[in-house]
């Protein structure tokens, strides 16, 4: 770290940041409102219930974005606190712009922008893509390219589900398709326009320790808890969402013993991944997004989330090395396995759901090949010279944005296994 | 490890859990559909209404068991991951087996099985009673072994819930003898078939470090905030449902002061044991039960609150080491001072509050009696030669039943304090 | 600790909480039922939706403090089992000691007390109060100190919560200034009166370590999530309520950005600290309580989260170093930093929100004022003779508090990494 300065814009983070919210601050000045229906509404209890009806869904989604998607990525040991924070600013970020679009947009058509809670869990959603794409690139990337990629991705999104759902008509209830299919394509479009010719061996710093696995574990079954929030937040009230809670249940708990015995087989020794586990849990949870409010029968949630984790999970064995090797794609935290090939899944058992198998197809090309595309252009922009790349050696590395103890300082009774390790290293 | 092979039938674990899988989807397809109510019901809105006041509860059910109570276990400190992943894996089996076994029995008397919401609240409770009992063995058990118990356990307790309520005709809101003192005594009853005549010294991997006492008491304060929910939920809905939360909470808080107290008055010295704290404060929780919906003076529920808590501490310190002295019963977690002395409590401050002693002594004898006998017998399923337990060295510790890293390789920068220990004595 | 005994007495802790639960037990009995309105209520539909709306929130805000507070203190690496302990068991007396006093004052006028889910929640902003306070002092006083300081500080509180709100009347849904800007200049004047002459340098053990900064870091994200709901228990439910949860999500997200925003360009390399992360995201929800539920544009509560935020970080950057050189005074926690100013900062907003300056400067005064000094006078008595500091090398450290294994013993293949290192120094 002697001369990271000129490599390191430091100030570029802080500008555009800044920019942002004085742009945010004028726009919601001259034309935000709150919505108040029951200002007209004659039935003001009526207003209360809707709100008392989404707003527990909405907290258990803020739950597992903040909390439980922070906390599985803090598998990477050295770099907590940045996923953390990196997650934590992104979703904040990505809410607030995907709200000055929809605003603009509505704008444009009805005057001025009505604010609810339910324009916020849109909001959400649109975030959630862009939580889920930078799965591909982290701890390689700075957060500055993270945020311009957040830039480039919530308007795609915005328009890629109005295509989806306006446009062709489909309701996909849980986003399997708009959601974890989109973000996982536009993801490793990223990856692939960003890392285009490189082809590293495994960074020293990438490797679990128990202990991180274990804070990645609790954030896996925290998600795995709250998962029926996300699938059943927008279903119609009623025998819809109790179906899409119940379906959701079903899968996730097929997913989760699924997943143990595939694990188990697959290594010669009977021995479980910690990776596996902590993908192939929820793999159920993204497949039976497109199916989960369908009267159809409940053997087929099952089947759905023991399928997706098996995918998710022969994905992590023997498709992401097959797309290093060949592709020079890098996935790093596996989105294509949790998000892709399930999100796949998924789409297929819809479009044998209704038997529409064109319509599906459609969608799930506009999904796919249209945000690898806008993915790739992403990743372009990404390798712009006024966006740098963090140096290898301060990859997954909190101390690249971070004010971290020095070590020395640090060896006394406060000092980290890491920083004790290095020690040993130097005075052993 | 030289080995294990031979020892351990690695594929065990994945062919018994994928037939039970196989046989849960063949089960479902046949059997199994929703149940819609409200496609009878003229009134939507209140069907939608007891799903929303059904969902919350269930909701914070399951972030007790699968967050709470996961790293509640983690008190081991090299055994964090494979805590986790069983506990998870036996609540996920459970529900499932539970829901076959509940499916089987109506099936037999209404045709085909309607699933709601209501349905997986009760298999959830069966797969409590598992989560408990293991906590008698943890540690120096195999995953199969645990599942096989599991798999006799369910029957058993759905049987005794039965015989308890439905028989003997009485309401215990909270599970406090159905769920608590059973679970208890099966737990002890297979601990004490399972290692007869052995009588280990502590094990070295057993002692908590102050880092894994803290997750533990993170995960105890989950379950102590989520505890009403898991009371009331299956309470009348109105004063009763109001009172029980109410007076949960009330024990509960009496439970965690008088903990610090009786724990500080144990010590010489006047600290506290971090045990005790874990345990100690979730004990008025577990009495509270048979009584907490009951119209009696909230004084009621302050005073069992805190002599559970003393009860709880005091077996903790006096009657385990007796137990194991005398009777050879090892009960690895303590979950007789949990779950077996505040039980027996709470079961004798509901005669006193009902005045029908008879009835509750011959309740608690169903409870403790048969599932002791219950026990013993699954037990000694647990002993036969297919089922081997895990050799001594590997017992409380993850690398026996997950892939971690090698230790020479991640000693460089992201070596864990283990590692690093391990490492000092082979260098120094 | 050769001799810590004499200056300890340790007795002093059990006897007087132990006194206190017999008291409180005493009070129960003689004045306390459940209140019922249902039994005269004719629509027991209606009670039931009451209890539905407020449960939830209820167990969100026990989360927040139970859980979320407490991983926000373990930022003192070896001193983690304590705050979560002292936090926890601090919530639970003053609970019961805000029980004991508002029935006091209830019986005095009404006769018998009626215990509801309402009054609970009224105990329960007192004990934030405390719960505040104390992180003025943290680290370097006893848990009886700490009690005391409880029982000194709630009375007050209630006291000044009566005079700003009964008797000035003014609303202030989300207690900015009751609780926030009260609880902060009670710990305050605590401190003062308390380390009157002292002037430490940094104590070795108080800073944080990575780790320590995760585990905070997910305590601020947990608090981050669930304010909402602590900002809108007590909104008149409908529109108000909805305002409520709205402004403070949207002053919690312009907080989060702009703390990634003014943190960044405060330090030389644009790295970030921890420490401004952890309370300058929460600064937002801090603010936001006078106005949240206002019928003021959107915009105001953008610019108020922003404003905060950079308030917060400032105040941490300049204004502690300055308070500690020129007043001697501590503020362990900085809770200056994230309740007084932006505290003051809600107040100001109020003020020029509904025009009435004067009254708002007095509310201020009143909560201000007041609660410096008598924060002073408790000072004062945590000085008594009878109430000893921890030894200065026993600061910040859990074996005060709890039996910790000794070093030699865990050195094995369990040991932490502070062990470790304190082996290596004196092995190597």
């Amino acid at each position: 770290m002697a001369s990271p300065p000129p490599a390191h814009p430091r100030r570029l983070l802080p500008l555009f940041l800044g920019l942002f919210q004085g742009a945010l601050l004028l726009f919601f000045a001259f034309f935000v409102n709150y919505n108040e229906p029951s200002a007209q509404a004659a039935d003001t209890n009526f207003m209360a219930n809707q709100l008392y009806s989404i707003f527990p869904l909405f907290q258990d989604i803020q739950v597992m974005l903040v909390v439980g998607l922070g906390l599985l990525l803090t598998f990477l040991p050295r770099y907590g606190l940045s996923v953390l924070t990196h997650n934590f600013l992104l979703l904040n970020f990505s809410m607030q712009w995907a709200l000055v679009l929809q605003g603009l947009l509505h704008h444009f058509h009805h005057g001025q922008v009505r604010l609810d809670l339910h324009n916020l869990l849109t909001t959400e959603f649109a975030a959630v893509t862009v939580l889920i794409s930078v799965g591909a690139v982290l701890g390689r990337t700075s957060l500055c390219q993270l945020l311009i990629m957040a830039t480039c991705e919530v308007p795609v999104y915005l328009a890629s589900e109005w295509a989806i759902i306006t446009s062709l008509g489909v309701l996909d209830a849980g986003g399997t398709i708009t959601i974890h299919v989109f973000s996982c394509y536009f993801g490793l479009g990223v990856s692939k326009a960003l890392f285009r010719t490189a082809q590293w061996p495994v960074h020293p710093k990438e490797t679990p320790t128990p202990h991180s696995d274990l804070l990645s574990l609790v954030g896996t079954l925290i998600l795995w808890v709250f998962w029926p929030s996300f699938i059943a937040v927008l279903c119609q009230p009623g025998d819809a969402q109790h179906r899409a809670i119940l379906n959701t249940l079903l899968a996730m708990s097929a997913s989760a013993v699924t997943t143990v015995v595939v694990s188990s087989l697959l290594e010669r020794d009977g021995k479980l991944s910690p990776g596996h586990l902590q993908n192939g849990s929820l793999a159920g949870g993204v497949a039976i997004g497109t199916v989960a409010d369908m009267a159809m029968p409940p053997v087929a949630a099952l089947a759905l989330g023991s399928l997706s984790a098996v995918v998710c999970i022969l994905g992590f064995r023997f498709l992401t090395p097959l797309l290093v090797r060949k592709l020079t794609l890098q996935d790093q935290c596996g989105i294509h396995n949790l998000h892709g090939l399930p999100g796949i899944l998924g789409a297929a058992a819809s479009a044998m759901a209704i038997l529409v198998a064109s319509n599906n197809t459609s969608r799930l090309a506009v999904a796919g090949g249209g945000s690898l595309l806008a993915g790739l252009l992403t990743g372009a922009v990404l390798r712009l010279p006024c966006l740098p790349q963090p140096p290898e050696q301060l990859c997954f590395d909190d101390s690249l944005y971070f004010k971290i103890q020095d070590q020395n300082e640090s060896l006394g009774p406060g000092g980290t296994a890491e920083e004790v390790a290095l020690a040993l290293k130097e005075h052993v």
